[in-house]
Protein backbone atom coordinates (compact mmCIF):
# COMPACT_ATOMS: atom_id res chain seq x y z
CA UNK A 1 0.00 0.00 0.00
CA UNK A 2 2.38 2.85 -1.05
CA UNK A 3 1.39 6.29 -1.55
CA UNK A 4 3.69 9.05 -3.55
CA UNK A 5 4.30 12.19 -1.36
CA UNK A 6 3.14 15.73 -2.88
CA UNK A 7 4.43 18.58 -0.11
CA UNK A 8 2.75 21.46 -0.46
CA UNK A 9 3.86 24.87 -0.28
CA UNK A 10 1.93 27.89 1.34
CA UNK A 11 -0.65 28.79 -0.65
CA UNK A 12 -4.31 30.52 -0.90
CA UNK A 13 -7.37 29.98 -2.77
CA UNK A 14 -9.38 33.24 -3.14
CA UNK A 15 -13.26 33.49 -3.79
CA UNK A 16 -14.27 35.36 -6.80
CA UNK A 17 -15.18 38.29 -4.36
CA UNK A 18 -11.49 38.93 -3.12
CA UNK A 19 -9.84 38.30 -6.74
CA UNK A 20 -11.64 41.53 -7.83
CA UNK A 21 -10.71 43.51 -4.75
CA UNK A 22 -6.85 42.06 -5.16
CA UNK A 23 -6.54 42.45 -8.70
CA UNK A 24 -9.65 44.41 -10.15
CA UNK A 25 -12.60 44.50 -12.34
CA UNK A 26 -13.01 41.29 -14.01
CA UNK A 27 -9.61 39.74 -13.36
CA UNK A 28 -9.55 36.26 -14.26
CA UNK A 29 -6.58 34.33 -12.91
CA UNK A 30 -3.94 32.71 -15.45
CA UNK A 31 -3.14 29.06 -14.91
CA UNK A 32 0.81 28.57 -15.21
CA UNK A 33 1.37 25.06 -14.08
CA UNK A 34 -1.13 21.92 -13.27
CA UNK A 35 -1.35 20.14 -10.21
CA UNK A 36 -1.90 16.22 -9.93
CA UNK A 37 -5.20 16.65 -8.75
CA UNK A 38 -7.37 16.92 -11.58
CA UNK A 39 -8.63 20.51 -12.96
CA UNK A 40 -6.08 22.27 -10.22
CA UNK A 41 -3.68 24.62 -11.33
CA UNK A 42 -1.07 27.12 -9.76
CA UNK A 43 -1.90 30.62 -11.17
CA UNK A 44 0.83 32.98 -12.31
CA UNK A 45 -0.82 35.22 -9.82
CA UNK A 46 0.74 35.61 -6.27
CA UNK A 47 -0.60 38.00 -3.03
CA UNK A 48 1.48 39.09 0.21
CA UNK A 49 0.05 38.16 3.63
CA UNK A 50 0.11 40.30 6.73
CA UNK A 51 -0.27 38.97 10.20
CA UNK A 52 0.29 41.49 13.31
CA UNK A 53 3.66 40.38 13.34
CA UNK A 54 4.86 40.08 10.05
CA UNK A 55 4.79 39.38 6.35
CA UNK A 56 4.92 36.75 3.75
CA UNK A 57 5.35 37.57 0.08
CA UNK A 58 4.76 35.67 -3.23
CA UNK A 59 2.07 33.63 -1.79
CA UNK A 60 1.25 31.61 -4.82
CA UNK A 61 -2.52 31.69 -5.63
CA UNK A 62 -4.38 28.30 -6.68
CA UNK A 63 -7.01 27.78 -8.68
CA UNK A 64 -9.84 27.71 -9.96
CA UNK A 65 -11.77 30.17 -7.67
CA UNK A 66 -13.78 28.58 -4.61
CA UNK A 67 -16.85 29.82 -2.68
CA UNK A 68 -14.78 30.92 0.39
CA UNK A 69 -11.48 32.58 0.38
CA UNK A 70 -8.56 29.77 2.14
CA UNK A 71 -5.06 30.34 3.23
CA UNK A 72 -2.92 27.29 4.11
CA UNK A 73 0.36 27.94 5.75
CA UNK A 74 2.92 25.31 7.96
CA UNK A 75 3.07 26.40 11.54
CA UNK A 76 6.61 27.54 10.65
CA UNK A 77 4.87 30.61 8.86
CA UNK A 78 2.36 30.78 11.67
CA UNK A 79 5.09 32.14 13.74
CA UNK A 80 6.36 34.37 10.78
CA UNK A 81 2.87 35.94 10.78
CA UNK A 82 1.99 36.42 14.56
CA UNK A 83 -1.09 33.88 13.83
CA UNK A 84 -2.57 31.40 15.54
CA UNK A 85 -4.96 28.80 12.87
CA UNK A 86 -6.30 25.49 13.53
CA UNK A 87 -5.49 22.48 12.43
CA UNK A 88 -8.35 21.49 10.07
CA UNK A 89 -9.43 19.85 6.87
CA UNK A 90 -9.61 21.81 3.81
CA UNK A 91 -13.20 23.59 3.78
CA UNK A 92 -13.92 23.27 7.48
CA UNK A 93 -13.50 26.99 8.00
CA UNK A 94 -15.60 28.31 10.54
CA UNK A 95 -13.96 30.01 12.87
CA UNK A 96 -10.42 29.75 11.76
CA UNK A 97 -7.87 32.13 11.74
CA UNK A 98 -8.17 36.17 9.87
CA UNK A 99 -5.40 37.12 7.87
CA UNK A 100 -4.71 40.61 5.51
CA UNK A 101 -4.23 39.67 2.06
CA UNK A 102 -2.67 42.25 -0.24
CA UNK A 103 -2.83 42.12 -3.99
CA UNK A 104 -1.55 44.95 -6.81
CA UNK A 105 -5.10 46.37 -6.76
CA UNK A 106 -6.02 46.36 -3.36
CA UNK A 107 -6.39 44.73 0.12
CA UNK A 108 -8.81 43.00 2.42
CA UNK A 109 -8.87 41.54 5.77
CA UNK A 110 -10.69 37.91 5.63
CA UNK A 111 -12.23 37.33 9.10
CA UNK A 112 -11.80 33.35 8.85
CA UNK A 113 -10.02 31.23 6.15
CA UNK A 114 -6.98 30.55 7.46
CA UNK A 115 -5.79 26.96 8.34
CA UNK A 116 -2.85 24.44 9.29
CA UNK A 117 -3.76 22.01 6.49
CA UNK A 118 -4.73 18.79 8.32
CA UNK A 119 -2.78 15.95 6.41
CA UNK A 120 -4.40 13.56 4.08
CA UNK A 121 -4.37 11.27 1.05
CA UNK A 122 -6.18 11.69 -1.28
CA UNK A 123 -7.62 8.28 -3.23
CA UNK A 124 -9.75 7.59 -6.42
CA UNK A 125 -12.39 5.56 -6.04
CA UNK A 126 -11.18 2.02 -6.73
CA UNK A 127 -7.98 2.66 -5.29
CA UNK A 128 -9.98 2.67 -2.04
CA UNK A 129 -11.73 -0.20 -2.89
CA UNK A 130 -8.71 -2.22 -3.89
CA UNK A 131 -7.46 -0.97 -0.09
CA UNK A 132 -10.21 -1.71 1.42
CA UNK A 133 -10.66 1.83 2.79
CA UNK A 134 -13.63 4.40 2.77
CA UNK A 135 -14.01 8.14 2.54
CA UNK A 136 -12.86 9.61 6.10
CA UNK A 137 -11.35 6.99 6.97
CA UNK A 138 -8.09 7.42 9.07
CA UNK A 139 -4.59 5.40 8.61
CA UNK A 140 -0.86 5.65 9.71
CA UNK A 141 1.49 5.95 7.18
CA UNK A 142 4.80 5.16 7.40
CA UNK A 143 8.17 7.32 5.85
CA UNK A 144 11.11 5.29 5.83
CA UNK A 145 14.13 6.63 5.96
CA UNK A 146 16.70 7.44 8.41
CA UNK A 147 14.55 10.60 10.09
CA UNK A 148 11.59 7.70 9.49
CA UNK A 149 8.10 9.10 10.97
CA UNK A 150 4.58 7.38 11.06
CA UNK A 151 1.95 9.99 10.84
CA UNK A 152 -1.05 9.10 12.57
CA UNK A 153 -4.89 10.03 11.97
CA UNK A 154 -4.36 10.56 8.32
CA UNK A 155 -7.59 11.18 6.84
CA UNK A 156 -8.60 9.06 3.94
CA UNK A 157 -10.71 11.35 0.36
CA UNK A 158 -11.70 9.35 -1.60
CA UNK A 159 -13.13 10.86 -4.97
CA UNK A 160 -13.95 9.89 -8.86
CA UNK A 161 -11.38 12.70 -9.96
CA UNK A 162 -8.72 12.02 -7.11
CA UNK A 163 -5.74 10.80 -7.90
CA UNK A 164 -3.29 9.18 -5.29
CA UNK A 165 -1.31 11.46 -3.46
CA UNK A 166 -0.37 11.99 0.36
CA UNK A 167 -0.48 15.61 1.17
CA UNK A 168 1.97 16.98 3.69
CA UNK A 169 2.79 20.79 3.87
CA UNK A 170 6.56 21.78 4.39
CA UNK A 171 6.97 21.25 8.11
CA UNK A 172 6.04 17.63 8.35
CA UNK A 173 7.74 17.28 4.54
CA UNK A 174 11.14 18.62 5.80
CA UNK A 175 10.40 17.16 9.50
CA UNK A 176 10.61 13.51 7.83
CA UNK A 177 13.46 14.62 5.62
CA UNK A 178 10.09 13.80 2.24
CA UNK A 179 10.52 14.25 -1.42
CA UNK A 180 7.94 15.45 -4.06
CA UNK A 181 7.21 12.06 -5.46
CA UNK A 182 8.69 9.69 -2.89
CA UNK A 183 6.85 6.42 -1.86
CA UNK A 184 5.38 6.24 1.37
CA UNK A 185 3.29 3.22 3.19
CA UNK A 186 0.03 2.73 4.65
CA UNK A 187 0.40 0.90 7.44
CA UNK A 188 -1.35 -0.55 10.84
CA UNK A 189 0.43 -0.73 13.52
CA UNK A 190 -0.12 -1.65 17.35
CA UNK A 191 0.99 0.82 19.74
CA UNK A 192 1.94 -0.99 23.52
CA UNK A 193 2.96 1.19 26.54
CA UNK B 1 7.61 6.45 30.07
CA UNK B 2 6.92 10.58 29.63
CA UNK B 3 9.60 12.86 28.94
CA UNK B 4 9.84 16.56 28.20
CA UNK B 5 10.16 17.47 24.52
CA UNK B 6 13.21 20.03 24.70
CA UNK B 7 13.01 22.11 20.73
CA UNK B 8 16.17 23.17 19.15
CA UNK B 9 16.21 26.60 17.40
CA UNK B 10 19.08 26.58 14.66
CA UNK B 11 22.44 27.38 16.77
CA UNK B 12 26.49 26.89 17.09
CA UNK B 13 29.21 25.23 18.88
CA UNK B 14 32.72 26.82 18.15
CA UNK B 15 35.73 26.09 19.05
CA UNK B 16 38.28 28.58 20.30
CA UNK B 17 39.93 28.99 17.67
CA UNK B 18 36.83 29.95 15.76
CA UNK B 19 36.02 32.23 18.90
CA UNK B 20 39.24 34.01 18.36
CA UNK B 21 38.57 34.58 14.50
CA UNK B 22 35.11 35.77 14.52
CA UNK B 23 35.17 38.23 18.44
CA UNK B 24 38.90 38.94 18.15
CA UNK B 25 41.99 37.78 20.55
CA UNK B 26 41.59 36.53 23.91
CA UNK B 27 37.49 37.03 23.02
CA UNK B 28 35.39 35.00 25.77
CA UNK B 29 31.70 33.98 25.16
CA UNK B 30 29.46 35.97 27.60
CA UNK B 31 26.79 33.44 28.92
CA UNK B 32 23.23 34.97 28.56
CA UNK B 33 20.55 31.68 30.00
CA UNK B 34 21.66 28.00 31.40
CA UNK B 35 20.09 25.37 29.01
CA UNK B 36 18.80 22.08 30.57
CA UNK B 37 21.78 20.01 30.10
CA UNK B 38 23.74 21.08 32.98
CA UNK B 39 26.84 23.33 32.49
CA UNK B 40 25.32 24.52 29.12
CA UNK B 41 24.83 27.92 27.75
CA UNK B 42 23.26 30.40 25.30
CA UNK B 43 25.86 33.18 25.05
CA UNK B 44 24.83 36.71 23.93
CA UNK B 45 27.18 36.35 20.98
CA UNK B 46 25.45 35.47 17.62
CA UNK B 47 27.19 35.31 14.07
CA UNK B 48 25.86 35.36 10.61
CA UNK B 49 26.01 31.96 8.36
CA UNK B 50 26.25 32.18 4.58
CA UNK B 51 25.73 29.20 1.74
CA UNK B 52 25.72 29.35 -1.49
CA UNK B 53 21.97 30.50 -2.24
CA UNK B 54 21.29 33.04 1.19
CA UNK B 55 22.29 33.71 4.39
CA UNK B 56 20.28 33.37 7.82
CA UNK B 57 21.08 36.41 10.81
CA UNK B 58 21.18 36.10 14.28
CA UNK B 59 22.05 32.50 14.90
CA UNK B 60 22.81 31.75 18.41
CA UNK B 61 26.05 30.79 19.84
CA UNK B 62 26.35 28.62 22.44
CA UNK B 63 28.63 27.84 24.84
CA UNK B 64 31.19 26.52 26.45
CA UNK B 65 33.19 26.26 23.08
CA UNK B 66 33.92 22.50 22.02
CA UNK B 67 36.94 20.79 19.85
CA UNK B 68 35.15 21.28 16.85
CA UNK B 69 32.60 24.22 15.52
CA UNK B 70 29.37 22.40 15.32
CA UNK B 71 26.26 24.18 13.51
CA UNK B 72 23.14 22.67 13.60
CA UNK B 73 20.56 23.73 11.54
CA UNK B 74 16.37 22.46 10.46
CA UNK B 75 15.85 21.21 6.75
CA UNK B 76 14.09 24.25 5.98
CA UNK B 77 17.08 26.81 6.53
CA UNK B 78 19.24 24.42 4.26
CA UNK B 79 17.22 25.51 1.35
CA UNK B 80 17.56 29.26 2.37
CA UNK B 81 21.21 28.92 2.59
CA UNK B 82 21.17 25.94 -0.58
CA UNK B 83 23.12 23.23 1.76
CA UNK B 84 22.66 19.83 2.05
CA UNK B 85 24.07 18.76 5.24
CA UNK B 86 23.56 14.80 6.20
CA UNK B 87 21.51 14.00 9.39
CA UNK B 88 24.19 13.32 12.21
CA UNK B 89 24.26 12.42 16.02
CA UNK B 90 26.21 15.75 17.84
CA UNK B 91 29.86 15.58 17.40
CA UNK B 92 29.84 12.95 14.38
CA UNK B 93 30.97 15.65 11.80
CA UNK B 94 33.70 13.66 9.30
CA UNK B 95 32.80 14.34 5.71
CA UNK B 96 29.87 17.13 7.00
CA UNK B 97 28.58 20.19 5.14
CA UNK B 98 30.73 23.69 4.70
CA UNK B 99 29.81 26.70 5.57
CA UNK B 100 30.70 30.74 5.88
CA UNK B 101 30.42 31.64 9.23
CA UNK B 102 30.81 35.76 9.57
CA UNK B 103 31.39 37.55 12.88
CA UNK B 104 31.85 41.10 14.32
CA UNK B 105 35.29 40.75 13.85
CA UNK B 106 36.23 38.36 11.08
CA UNK B 107 34.74 35.23 9.08
CA UNK B 108 35.57 31.70 8.26
CA UNK B 109 35.12 28.96 6.44
CA UNK B 110 34.74 25.48 8.15
CA UNK B 111 35.17 22.49 5.71
CA UNK B 112 32.64 20.36 7.93
CA UNK B 113 30.64 20.81 11.24
CA UNK B 114 26.93 21.45 9.64
CA UNK B 115 24.97 19.11 10.16
CA UNK B 116 20.90 18.84 11.13
CA UNK B 117 21.24 16.94 14.46
CA UNK B 118 19.34 13.29 14.32
CA UNK B 119 16.95 13.67 17.18
CA UNK B 120 17.60 11.72 20.62
CA UNK B 121 16.54 11.70 24.14
CA UNK B 122 19.00 12.89 27.26
CA UNK B 123 18.75 10.56 29.81
CA UNK B 124 20.48 10.65 33.05
CA UNK B 125 22.18 7.16 34.33
CA UNK B 126 19.33 6.66 36.92
CA UNK B 127 16.58 7.41 34.26
CA UNK B 128 18.01 4.46 32.52
CA UNK B 129 18.02 1.99 34.50
CA UNK B 130 14.73 2.82 35.96
CA UNK B 131 13.57 2.61 32.06
CA UNK B 132 15.26 -0.53 31.28
CA UNK B 133 17.31 1.21 28.68
CA UNK B 134 21.44 1.47 27.29
CA UNK B 135 23.23 4.48 25.82
CA UNK B 136 22.75 4.08 22.32
CA UNK B 137 19.38 2.45 22.15
CA UNK B 138 16.54 3.16 19.59
CA UNK B 139 13.17 3.79 20.61
CA UNK B 140 9.58 5.36 19.40
CA UNK B 141 8.19 8.30 20.65
CA UNK B 142 4.96 9.50 20.28
CA UNK B 143 3.67 12.90 20.86
CA UNK B 144 -0.11 12.43 20.84
CA UNK B 145 -2.54 15.50 20.09
CA UNK B 146 -3.79 16.09 16.59
CA UNK B 147 -0.68 15.83 14.50
CA UNK B 148 0.45 12.98 16.39
CA UNK B 149 3.52 11.59 15.30
CA UNK B 150 5.22 8.38 15.93
CA UNK B 151 9.43 9.75 15.65
CA UNK B 152 11.06 5.92 15.00
CA UNK B 153 15.29 5.68 15.67
CA UNK B 154 15.18 7.90 18.66
CA UNK B 155 18.53 7.69 19.67
CA UNK B 156 18.78 7.38 23.71
CA UNK B 157 21.87 9.27 25.06
CA UNK B 158 22.70 8.13 29.04
CA UNK B 159 25.35 10.04 30.97
CA UNK B 160 25.73 11.49 34.65
CA UNK B 161 25.14 14.85 33.78
CA UNK B 162 22.04 14.71 31.80
CA UNK B 163 18.85 15.80 32.23
CA UNK B 164 15.75 13.52 30.90
CA UNK B 165 14.55 15.74 27.70
CA UNK B 166 13.53 15.00 23.85
CA UNK B 167 15.94 17.18 21.87
CA UNK B 168 13.93 17.69 17.86
CA UNK B 169 14.46 20.74 15.85
CA UNK B 170 11.65 23.36 14.88
CA UNK B 171 10.90 21.06 11.64
CA UNK B 172 9.91 18.12 13.86
CA UNK B 173 8.40 20.15 16.53
CA UNK B 174 6.36 22.05 14.23
CA UNK B 175 4.67 19.03 12.01
CA UNK B 176 3.87 17.47 15.73
CA UNK B 177 2.62 21.22 16.65
CA UNK B 178 4.95 20.74 19.91
CA UNK B 179 6.09 23.27 22.73
CA UNK B 180 8.96 23.17 24.68
CA UNK B 181 8.23 21.20 28.07
CA UNK B 182 5.17 18.87 26.89
CA UNK B 183 5.29 15.52 27.39
CA UNK B 184 5.68 12.64 24.76
CA UNK B 185 5.83 9.08 25.28
CA UNK B 186 8.69 6.54 25.22
CA UNK B 187 6.26 3.34 23.07
CA UNK B 188 6.89 -0.08 21.76
CA UNK B 189 4.85 -0.80 18.73
CA UNK B 190 4.30 -3.52 15.93
CA UNK B 191 4.13 -2.47 12.69
CA UNK B 192 2.12 -4.63 10.42
CA UNK B 193 1.83 -4.66 6.37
Amino acid sequence: MQVPVGISNRHIHLSDREVTILFGDDYELTPFKPLSQPGQYAAEEVVTVRGPKGSIEKVRVLGPTRRQTQLEISRTDCFTLGVKPPVRDSGDLQGSESIEIIGPKGSVTIEEGVIIAQRHIHMHTKDAENYGLEDKDRVYVRTGGDRSIIFENVLIRVGDTFSLEFHVDTDEGNAASLKNGQLVEIVSIHILR
